[in-house]
């Protein structure tokens, strides 16, 4: 069935059906009354600061082909969540805003919502409201609340912190080439490659964690590739950063040991410093962390830390440390304009 | 200057240098962060609930030739203000995702940032967030949070109800006929419809006022017309309402006794019932406040109200009485699918 045949009214009804709140949290939920109700005295949990992000996913800039639209519904609240995430917030409520085509089937708007009900209750989050417009193509305009007593910012680095991430980087990447036939890898590997690419995991569980550490000094997701988030932190914090390219984890363990992979070095660096959709969190820690072995060992286990490079004097700039050799990083990544 | 020679981190710094916040109460704004910031302990006043709206608007099918961009960012804010309005809310912070063409000159995006603004500064609304995207045609996602006590909803109306609308309505309609030039007024009057239409006002002290008076039962915004809007609450209160068609405001009060307008009673009342873009709060009252002369001549006064209908038994439907003559409404107004 066409959307046209179903109405504005019957389209609503139906979506709303799949969006699960606890009416004591979210009294009025999505589709109920002009807005979504919060009940904070049940929400808030002695919180302070309300988080508030937005970001907007369409199908010709940010959705590659061969995405399912669970997919494509699971990206939408994915990287919203991953803002949540990145200043180390509890999320709880979702908006998602639709655009969408006229021509579009009811059964693929059924999958897009299912997507969306799945990433954001996987992730403790209401869909509490939305709005749908006819447009020219795909355009998913998500709006996460979250809520934190210590935000954890981007303007915090120091000299001497380190430098750090979760996970690894360039899986995303990867499956950009993939697709594009510029490499091959056994389809075991290419679905793990394409399963970062296309389902994003926003790290939730692992900015909470590092922001409670009591050792994090600044935090960002990267959405845009490691260059780009790293020369935020050193434009908010007025620092310089030297990273260490043997340290960066590029791939994740099952690809970056395949042998059928035919990749430099350099290429690899490339990977997880100028593509984005990985959505790992870089972050900086104090120095002294390095001898609270305790500490060290946490992170590294709950949130899958690597340390990969050191806050220097913002004179010094942003350096990439290749054994004796350092040059200048090339600040490029994904930019909308 | 085209977007394309700013780059999004130049369009990013353009943009937020518009937006003044109290830092008190948003210690993260626009374009510092990963999420904005704001801080529930400053800005939220004693009241128990969150209230979180999102609309989109976009040029094909929101936006009649000849709006200005101040007056398309305007209503990117009014429409969501008006949601936070229809509850009662006191809205404190909008958050804009921009989907823009390549091509765009940059001086247009800074009339539609001042037009943002200013509308969200003329109702105590700080603008905290944003994003950008590039997009085929001018897609404005607005985001609105409020605070409320008793959210005021769709769903309390009950039998003996009166039905009261805000200010008048019809101008928003009557000015989209004026611009398809299907009717003729002086120039300073198609000004007056214009102005509707194009910079719409949310209700958000009326709204307010409505929400405190003690006597109000349930509330809703009216965007796609009377008929469509009278016809939630009737399904959001399970009643039935009829309407006294001589009683409807239609078009203020500038528009109504012009003599150039030649316009059937019938054709008046379409404007009213069929036509979204008024903005105007349609709301019911409980019976007893027509013998309270003060609190009607407060609410005529502070919030310009009309009584337009009562609410009657759900199985007598939705009703337009003229006269003597009693008729089953038809539920039509704008519809996106």
């Amino acid at each position: 069935m066409k959307l046209e045949e179903l109405g504005e009214r019957g389209l609503i009804a139906r979506i709303v059906r799949s969006f699960q709140v606890d009416p004591a949290l979210v009294p009025e939920g999505a589709g109920e009354d002009d807005c979504a109700v919060i009940d904070l005295a049940s929400v808030k949990n002695g919180y302070r600061y309300l988080l508030v992000t937005t970001d907007t996913l369409q199908e010709s800039t940010h959705f590659p082909r061969g995405m399912t639209p669970f997919q494509k519904g699971w990206s939408a609240v994915a990287v919203n969540l991953s803002d949540i995430a990145a200043m180390g917030g509890s999320p709880f409520a979702f908006l998602i805003a639709l655009g969408i085509p006229a021509e579009t089937e009811a059964s693929f708007i059924d999958d897009l919502v299912a997507g969306i009900e799945a990433c954001a209750s996987t992730f403790q989050t209401a869909v509490v409201g939305g709005d749908i417009t006819r447009s020219t193509e795909l355009i998913l305009t998500g709006t996460c609340l979250g809520l934190t007593s210590n935000p954890l910012k981007r303007s915090g680095a120091r000299v001497g912190d380190v430098v750090c991430v979760t996970g690894s980087l360039g899986n995303a990447a990867l499956a950009l080439k993939l697709l594009n036939d510029e490499l091959h890898v056994s389809e075991q590997l290419e679905a793990v490659a394409k399963a970062a690419l296309f389902q994003p995991q926003p790290r939730i569980r692992e900015g909470f964690t590092i922001a409670h550490s009591g050792v994090a000094t600044s935090m960002i997701d990267i959405s845009d590739g490691l260059a780009l988030s790293i020369a935020e932190i050193a434009k908010g914090s007025s620092v310089g950063v030297e990273l260490f390219e043997e340290t960066i984890p590029v791939l994740s363990e099952e690809l970056r040991y395949d042998e059928q992979l035919k990749l430099s070095p350099q290429e690899r660096t490339e990977l997880a410093l100028y593509y984005g959709g990985d959505y790992e969190l870089l972050f900086t820690l104090d120095r002294r962390v390095l001898e609270d072995a305790a500490m060290m060992s946490k992170l590294k286990q709950e949130v899958h830390m690597s340390v990969i490079g050191t806050i220097v004097p913002s004179e010094e700039g942003i350096s990439l440390r290749t054994g004796e050799e350092k040059e200048r990083l090339e600040l490029r990544g994904y930019q909308h304009f």
